[in-house]
C-alpha cells in the first residue's frame, strides 16, 4: 500500500467522458490499496476562456478579481470528478484551496505555495476517502483566492505530495513519459524509465514542455518521486513494461538511477532572439548598464556571451531573449543613456537553442568536443556557446534545428537502450 | 446619502456588454453618495450548462459537489463586474460566501441563510468601496459552499440588506416593475407604485414571476424595502415618474401605502391539475390517509375542496397539484391502501387558478361576490373556490384563462389610475 497523489491536466479532464475515464484511473489505484488524492486543471478551454473574459472587461484588471475568476474552473472539475467517483463507488470528496487550505504568498496571479494543512487530509484519505483537489489555487494572507500561474495544478501536485508525504506523485499527461528528445523531429527517441530532478530542470526550462519548471524545483527541494504517465492508456489496463510497472518516466534522485548515462536528451527551443552590440565602450559597470534595464523590464536575458574586439578599447556583446521580448529589448537598448557607447546594434529571430544534457557529463570530459565537432561536420555554424555542470547549450541558425537535433541524438547513441 | 443593495440577474449580466451596463447604474448610485452593495447571478446559461454537467456525471449527485460546481458560477461575474467597475474609476472588490461569509444552515441546494457576518462589509461600504456579492451561495457548518436553490440570487440579495440595515434593496430585472397583471394578457394592465409585502407574497407564490417568494418572505420579516425595476433602463439617465422618483415597483409594509386599493392584482396560474375522489367513505382520519402520502412525496397540494355527497355516508374530494406532479400523484392515489374506500378518481390538466388579489378586501366585503358575478356573466363555469383575507382563488377551465383573467381585471378598474 502506497500514498499517491495524480495529477491530470485540463485535455484529461476536457469533457464528462474524460473526466470517467480519470475516474476509472483513480479506481484503479483505490482498487489496488493505494491511499489516494487528485489535484485536476480546468477543463481544456475554459481557463483560457476565463482569461479572456478578464482581458476584455479590463486591459488593467485586478490581479485579485482575475484569480476568483479564474480559480473558478478548477473548482467546477474537482466537483464533477467526486460526483463521477461516488457514481463508480469509489468514496470522495472535493477540496478548495481555501478549504484545506492551501496556503499562498498572496502575491496574485503568481502566488508560491507556503504551507499546506494536511492533518484533515490525512485523516480522510487514511479512512479510505479519496481528496479531489482544485489544482493552480490557494489562499493569500488577505483571504482571498491566490492562482500560481499558468500551468500551476502541477506545482499544487507536489506541493500536496510533499505535504501528505506521498510515496510518489503521478502527473497524468498527454504523453507517456519523457524521451531523449522531441519525437516529433527523431522518430527514434526513447522514453527514459528514469531522469534526475536536475536533468528534468534543464529539459523543462530548456523546451521540453512535459511538466513546468516550479514543479520540478519543488520537487527536487522536497524530494517528491514524480511519475510522468499517459492518461490516455486504458485505465484498466494500463501498459507495464518488462518488470511488470506502469510505463512513464520516473523523475527521481540521482541516487535511485543506477546505470547513469553520459548524456540523458537533447532539448531545443525556438523561442530565443539574438542581439549583438559591438564596439561598446570597455570600462566598469558596463554590463550593468545594459542589462540592469533589461532586468527592470522584465526581460529574460539567457545567454551571454562578451568578447574583447581587435581594437582592445571596445567589447562585443551578444546576448538572447525570448522571441517575444525581442522588439521590446532592441527599443530599451536604443533609450539607453548616451554614457553607453555602443557603434552598432544587430540582431536576428531566426537562431535556435539546442542542449545537451546528461548528469554523466559531470565525470566526463569531452562531451562538449563532441558535440562541436559533429555540428561542424554537418557544416552548422555554432553562433553561441553557454555550459554548466551538466549541459551544453548552443545557439544555431534555426533552419538547421532538426538537423542539429538528430545529430546529436544519433552521435550519444541515444537511440540505443 | 443612502445605503443601497442592488441586485441585478443573470440576463443582466449575460455578456461584457451588460456587465458593463450594470456598472453603469452603480457608478451612478456611488456618484449620487450612496454606500453600495451589489449581488450578481451567474451569466444566463451558465448556471443551467452546471447544473446538467453534474446530472450527466451522475443522476444521484452529491448535494455538496454540486454546490461547489454551480455556485463557480456567480464567482465569475463577481470577479468581472468588480474588474469592470474599476475600469470606471470605481473602487471595487468581489465577495464570494465563504468570505463574508455568509452562514448557511447547510442544507446542501436548498440552504437557508442563518446569518451573515457584516462589519467587515460595512466597513469597507463606508469608506467608498462598492462590494460585490456573489449571490446564490453561503457557506455551512461543514465549512463547505452551500447554495440556496435556484432563484436564491434575489434572496441574497434581501438577506444582505437586511444584514447591513439597507435603506432599500432594488432587484434590477427585465421588467420595470410590478403590474396590476400579466400585460401580455391585459395591454392596459398598470404599473404599480407600492405593493405591500403581503400582496407580493401572494402574486409571487401565484405566478407573477417577479421575484422569488422566499425573498419576499424575508423582506417582509425584516421590514426590507424591496424595489423591483428595470436593468435595461439608459443607467446615466432612467427613467423617473413626474415626482423624480426613479420609476418602478416598491414592496413595503402597508403602513408605506397612503392610499391602499381594494384590489391590487390578479395573477393566474395555469401550472394546476385538478383530481376528483368521488364516493370516499366518510370516517375520521380519511383526509390524513389520503394527503399523508402525498405529503411524503414532496407533492405541493393546493386547493382542497370537500363536499358531502347526496347518500350522507360519501364524501367527494377535490384538490389541484402542480402540473408535473399530475400522474405521480395519480399513482399514489391508486395505490393507497385498500381501508381508504374510493369509488372513482377522475381528474384534468386542463384548468387554470386565477387570483384577484388585495389587502383592501380585509375591510371590505363583496369582493368576492363581484367575481363570480362577472365569470359567471361570460359563461366561465368555476370549478373550486379558496379563500384568504387578502386573495380569492378560482379554478376555472384553462382555455377562459385570458377571458378571466380580462374581465377581473376590468371590473375592479384595474386599469384606472
Amino acid at each position: 500500500m502506497a500514498r499517491l497523489v495524480l495529477k491530470f491536466g485540463g485535455t484529461s479532464v476536457a469533457d464528462l467522458g474524460r473526466i470517467r475515464n480519470v475516474a476509472r484511473h483513480v479506481k484503479r489505484e483505490v482498487d489496488a490499496g493505494h491511499e489516494v488524492a487528485v489535484v485536476v486543471s480546468a477543463m481544456s478551454g475554459v481557463t483560457n476562456q476565463l482569461v479572456g473574459y478578464c482581458r476584455d472587461a479590463s486591459v488593467l484588471h485586478d490581479a485579485r478579481e482575475y484569480d476568483a475568476v479564474v480559480a473558478s474552473g478548477e473548482q467546477v472539475t474537482a466537483g464533477l470528478l467526486a460526483i463521477t467517483l461516488q457514481s463508480l463507488g469509489v468514496e470522495a470528496r472535493s477540496w478548495l484551496g481555501w478549504q484545506i487550505p492551501i496556503r499562498t504568498d498572496g502575491a496574485h496571479s503568481v502566488a508560491r505555495i507556503t504551507g499546506i494543512d494536511s492533518p484533515l487530509l490525512l485523516e480522510r484519505m487514511a479512512k479510505g476517502q479519496v481528496a479531489v483537489i482544485a489544482g493552480f489555487q490557494g489562499i493569500g494572507p488577505d483571504n482571498r483566492i491566490s492562482t500560481l500561474g499558468r500551468g500551476g495544478s502541477d506545482t499544487s501536485a507536489v506541493a500536496i505530495a510533499a505535504a501528505v508525504g506521498a510515496d510518489r506523485c503521478d502527473i497524468y499527461t498527454d504523453v507517456d513519459g519523457v524521451y531523449t528528445t522531441d519525437p516529433r523531429i527523431v522518430s527514434n527517441a526513447r522514453r527514459l524509465d528514469k531522469v534526475a530532478f536536475e536533468e528534468m530542470l534543464e529539459m523543462a526550462s530548456l523546451g521540453a514542455k512535459v511538466l513546468q519548471v516550479r514543479s520540478v524545483e519543488l520537487a527536487m527541494v522536497h524530494g517528491v518521486r514524480t511519475f510522468v504517465r499517459s492518461s490516455f492508456a486504458d485505465p484498466d489496463a494500463p501498459q507495464v513494461n518488462e518488470r511488470g510497472e506502469p510505463v512513464g518516466t520516473l523523475i527521481c534522485d540521482e541516487d535511485e538511477i543506477v546505470e547513469k548515462q553520459l548524456v540523458t536528451g537533447i532539448a531545443y527551443s525556438k523561442d530565443e532572439a539574438k542581439i549583438t552590440l559591438r564596439r561598446v565602450q570597455d570600462k566598469p559597470g558596463i554590463a550593468a548598464g545594459i542589462f540592469g534595464p533589461l532586468a527592470a523590464a522584465n526581460v529574460n536575458v539567457d545567454m551571454i556571451v562578451q568578447n574583447i574586439s581587435e581594437d582592445g578599447r571596445t567589447t562585443d556583446i551578444t546576448f538572447t531573449v525570448p522571441t517575444a521580448d525581442y522588439e521590446r529589448s532592441l527599443a530599451l537598448i536604443d533609450g539607453l543613456s548616451s554614457a553607453i557607447s555602443i557603434e552598432q546594434v544587430s540582431g536576428s529571430k531566426d537562431v535556435a537553442k539546442v542542449s545537451v544534457i546528461g548528469i554523466g557529463m559531470r565525470s566526463h570530459a569531452g562531451v562538449a568536443a563532441q558535440a562541436f565537432e559533429a555540428l561542424a561536420s554537418r557544416g552548422i555554424n555554432i553562433q553561441l556557446i553557454t555550459t554548466s555542470e551538466i549541459k551544453i547549450s548552443i545557439l544555431i541558425d534555426a533552419a538547421y534545428t532538426e538537423l542539429a537535433v538528430r545529430t546529436l541524438h544519433s552521435i550519444y547513441e541515444l537511440d540505443k537502450t
